[in-house]
């Protein structure tokens, strides 16, 4: 079973104060394009994020606004602005690092919410069932070409509403030679080993 | 058995003749820091590399000069200079992508040169006896934590003056949190499927 791949670059979710405090107030997203997963969108808008060691500049909103604010990083990205921050699933931010947002009107410091994304599988419980994973939570993929490879802990992330999808981020696409569209297999036998 | 990892971040090698154009007759390179390697080592002069889309600087050479001149990047780099570089075996050239390499004294313009290394696994042939892989020229490696995986297509470059290291790029590293130090454990069964 070949699954789609979508590479996430480096991005921000906000949450409607903090939406409001660097847009302005009644601040409204514009939808750029939208995203495989139904109601996701990426925005026009785009912020700099920044701390001590550096700024990176053309940061994409993804919408809608969510209950929490998250910026999603590479460890290339990281390194550069030189954060540890930890690898977990959207939304699991207690000890995740601090970093400031900057827009257009204004500022915020976030004292957490830097995380880099763990590596995931978008599916309905009926294709969870089609594929045979109903009682497994994490799987490897295999990538293939002259960087291919084995991705390892990619964790299934089943909801009603969802367009089957594996999300990589750009280390691991670039690791990999591998883009938006390609294609990925999924291996449940090497999940078990947690190599 | 455990190996210990050596991560290689973008670099330059030199030939003699493109040696002297970029820093003035008769140059001799200045050794910074020694490598794993025998008798390769860091320097402390760095060059700038450029396309018609970008320009990265401080890019640091690695002596002692070759019989060719090599530019090892990152997909990640070749993104952000908007080269499609082919993954190769350092000194196999034909048909790699060109580049500007300026130096403070001149610049000369490549027009092959520019590869993504590939994984590879220096050792001796002892030691490649030892690890019962007489017969075998490419492996798979594995990488532990929490973005563990497995890498494809890590050639052994068997050398009487080697010491035994593997060598990933930046882009391999950052995907699974690895850094120089850590260590990855061979894998033979995976690399026959050629996944």
């Amino acid at each position: 079973m070949d699954i789609k791949i979508g590479v996430s670059n480096r991005h921000v979710h906000l949450s409607l104060e903090d939406l409001e405090c660097l847009f302005g107030p009644g601040y409204q997203l514009t939808e750029k394009r939208a995203l495989l997963q139904p109601g996701q969108y990426a925005c026009e808008e785009c912020v700099s994020i920044k701390t001590d060691a550096g700024q990176m500049d053309r940061v994409r909103i993804i919408g809608p606004v969510r209950p929490y604010t998250q910026v999603e990083i590479s460890k290339t990205d990281a390194i550069k602005l030189r954060l540890d921050p930890p690898v977990r699933d959207s939304g699991d931010l207690k000890g995740s690092k601090g970093i400031e947002i900057i827009g257009p009107k204004g500022s915020v410091r976030k004292e957490e919410g830097v995380i880099i994304a763990n590596r995931h599988i978008h599916m309905t419980p009926e294709e969870r069932t089609r594929l045979h994973l109903d009682d497994v939570y994490e799987v490897s993929v295999a990538l293939s070409g002259p960087k291919g490879g084995i991705l390892h802990h990619v964790m299934l992330k089943v909801t009603d509403e969802a367009a089957l999808e594996c999300h990589i981020d750009t280390d691991d696409a670039n690791a990999h030679l591998a883009q938006t569209g390609d294609t990925i297999q999924i291996i449940t036998d090497d999940h078990d080993t947690n190599i």
